[in-house]
């Protein structure tokens, strides 16, 4: 009888996934741009979030953003109106970003005049997390609507990450939402984790993870 | 030169679904149970909204559940205290239900004696709008925090449902929702869907949605 050969479509696409995002990371060392993918659940907030970081940022760095979005050009066009050079990446029914979808973004943006790039993702706690994109910063928003929780519920998420950025915490006294609880559930997840509570209405929070984000990019371009 | 042969495996997934959604249609009608499809994001109160509605039902009809969970069981067993028949659907990594898992977890419910089965998909408003899964309802919640933009960024789930449970209303003051503008944004996509804004923790809304509910399964039930 003949061998059953089996091929895992999944785990070649992944290792597919694996080869294009280290030529990312190679382009970022050698053009020394500082590469941050944001990821979360639809309606955590990270357009927002983004458009008040690069309004904290412009004073000091050149920024460029890439956009995913399933239909619309809604969020791309808000970033456009900061001044800053934006790509849309208009990827239909498709629910994740991968590797060759960035470098692709990269190619159209003025890389040379940038220090940051910044990847919006597609609104999603699921398949995003599962393709590595070749950035410094792998990150997630959780916003305090959603639970506590969700570490429990998409853990290869919280795993892949090393910023958690916990959003809309002006809303706290309204919900049900225990940090602690999450702290308790990332950390078996995800030793390395930090966590930024923020709120983009009242600005809490914003200076702290600014500045740790200036260090971080300062130490990767350093390193570059 | 020999013809290209593509093969869109993506569609002959989808046929395949197809085929068996309409078996899960065949079996419902003869074993005459309601199935209810709910989708969302995660966080947008899935649990605690089918919590509420199982509670509200309980006495007139009998009710069994489908939990698609990517990891963990915490929502399935909040259903068991509630003593309804509970089937986790324990996916792994993947983002989305599709037709043969349910015509599996119904294998292992105890159809003859139910006239409902409410099946939770998994947090997520993309993939799960591609797969249908057979049902009599097919939803979705947008929960308040979201925002009411998440039509223009994610069509097709608001294409496919039927109803769109607007959930969380009562943190309306907080949140810069227009409930206007969800209606303008989902009509144009889709004119037959009802909307119905709840609260969980009010209970507003709710009689409403009930009332539309208990219409629609005895509508179907004597068609079945």
């Amino acid at each position: 009888m003949k061998e059953l050969k089996f091929i895992d479509l999944k785990q070649c696409i992944l290792d597919d996934n694996g080869h294009v995002a280290d030529e990312v990371r190679e382009l970022a060392r050698q053009k020394k741009f500082f590469l941050w993918n944001i990821m979360s659940s639809p309606g955590a907030g990270k357009t927002t979030f983004i458009l008040d970081v690069i309004r904290r940022l412009k004073g000091e760095f050149r920024i460029g953003v890439i956009e995913g979005d399933i239909e619309s050009t809604v969020d791309a066009q808000k970033m456009q109106a900061l001044d800053v050079p934006t790509v849309q990446l208009r990827i239909g029914g498709d629910c994740h970003l991968d590797a060759a979808m960035i470098k692709k973004a990269l190619e159209n943006l003025p890389l040379d005049e940038l220090n940051i790039v910044i990847i919006e993702n597609i609104g999603n706690l699921v398949c995003p997390a599962e393709f590595d994109l070749g950035a410094n910063l792998p990150s997630m928003l959780l916003s305090v609507p959603e639970g506590d929780d969700k570490a429990l519920k998409y853990p290869l998420m919280f795993s892949v990450c090393k910023a958690l950025i916990v959003t809309k915490i002006d809303c706290l006294p309204l919900f049900d939402f225990d940090m602690e609880a999450l702290k308790i559930n990332t950390r078996r997840l995800n030793d390395d984790l930090q966590i930024f509570p923020v709120s983009a209405k009242t600005g809490e929070g914003m200076d702290e993870f600014i500045a740790m984000l200036k260090q971080l990019i300062a130490n990767n371009l350093q390193l570059l």
